[in-house]
């Protein structure tokens, strides 16, 4: 049995992100810019109500959870060596921080790949903000579940919406 | 046992590449591009000696030849319909052209993976040529073949020169 | 536009399957037997019905029908060398049978995916009699592609039943 | 700049292994298991071998490294609730530690896919033995990363032995 309320889980989540400076409104704008040329009937409600049904998923709440909670170990100084200095620094190399959202975008298919691997990158909107909060706050694993999140809600939108 | 020989293979699969339009310069174009911000010492050589690294395994070489062969069935309207229709149109909820190269960039950890959805986004260099060539002649796997092997040469590098 | 009905895709995916003598029962089996152990209330109607779900998904049929195209080709001998070769033998290490149905098994989870390399490792029901037709029949992709249905079918129940 | 011997890390990850009770040697009967039937010339010290070759990958020993210290963080209950009870407890449905070592079998091919499903739902030698300390200790993690060194290190075998 799986003890725990999915609706107060997700509850849950979305107040972590909160607390991590993420409002659900920063991720809806990265999800409109991303299927906006796509989809001419896209709208910021349209956006938001995608990141939400990405966030009543099991295994997305999970991802999120888990990387926050590293994020907090390497921020208090928790973690054992060498790995707290590994993350806590965010190592071009360390690659694990791109590994568990695969946990997110795989449940929706290539789109969300390539949509995952663009905003990796490209760094735009609340992924940047998160870029520069960096010399204050681990922030690690935060970012690339953010553009997780937005890259499976794209592509949910594009899913959807060509019949 | 597997009854061919890999170096026969590699020139095989260069001599495809090739007669598709796509030379070893173009794909080192773009890994050029990938890696020169983030390390200095990075050169052409370097560009065209990783893409050779990576066309050097077996699974990137049977991804390729897979992809190339199945664009040239859809091309001569060989493939049973509806994926004769699906494929020659290149859908963009298709999908398959970007499941096929994660048999290539997965062999180079998460740095290739989100190269490669940036490349398949931002559609530069020669994988913008091939886009334009697609109204004769069949692309729809090339594309994405030609974006992974540039994301794993990339990576190949960035892991190569931080030691 | 996507100008496909998904309803009359879903119909010409199964006909495909048992054209090449895989029942839909068949996978039923391989998901009652995958989910038996974990959950009591496990009927074959509930196996049915899920890979009923499975095959409705957009990317499972494209991953379907795009590798059961490659064995036909591959049957017909249209293949152009040296992958013609290389598919026909179904070489332990072509790998490429086994990066198409990643394109089914990531949308359901990390269940979906140890059940998957469990099946493709066991071979038991469907996907050992498909095995012992390889002699008459190229089924390189079809085994795997079956394996993949059951594992993502058995992994949308473990998900559905633990609330 | 990366900031680490790689060496010493290596000698690290063997350490942390060792300290939770799992020795190079276990994971080289995994995969002396996994490869025997398909190479005759199989030993335990080309296992072994394997193994070691696996455990000097950056990408892998950060994996290791990092699914350890979740692990050990909720052996101290350190984590934030609710994913301290979730990992603590290994829920079947948490998913997460199933994804973490994709870090490490991804960069194997697809034969260390389909292995690491087959130990992971198997649960042979070593992986049983973590199954069975469960209740003393949190090996949600471990267990999985165990499997996938396995995997990688037996996929590595077969490529390298059939040229």
């Amino acid at each position: 049995m799986y003890p725990h309320n999915m609706e107060e889980l997700k509850e849950i989540t979305i107040g972590k992100l909160k607390e991590k400076g993420v409002q659900l409104k920063d991720i809806a704008e990265l999800v409109y810019d991303l299927q906006k040329p796509y989809f001419q009937g896209m709208t910021m409600e349209l956006a938001e109500e995608s990141v939400m049904a990405v966030l009543r998923k099991r295994e997305v709440i999970h991802a999120i959870l888990t990387g926050i909670a590293i994020d907090e170990m390497a921020q208090k100084k928790l973690l054992p060596e060498p790995i707290q200095s590994i993350i806590e620094a965010d190592e071009g190399l360390y690659g694990i921080d791109e590994v568990l959202p695969l946990g997110i975008i795989n449940l929706y298919g290539t789109i969300g790949l390539t949509n995952f691997g663009y905003l990796d990158k490209e760094k735009k909107g609340i992924i940047k903000e998160l870029d520069g909060r960096k010399k204050h706050m681990v922030t690690t694993f935060l970012d690339d579940l953010v553009a997780a999140i937005a890259a499976a809600a794209a592509s949910r939108i594009a899913h959807a919406n060509i019949k």
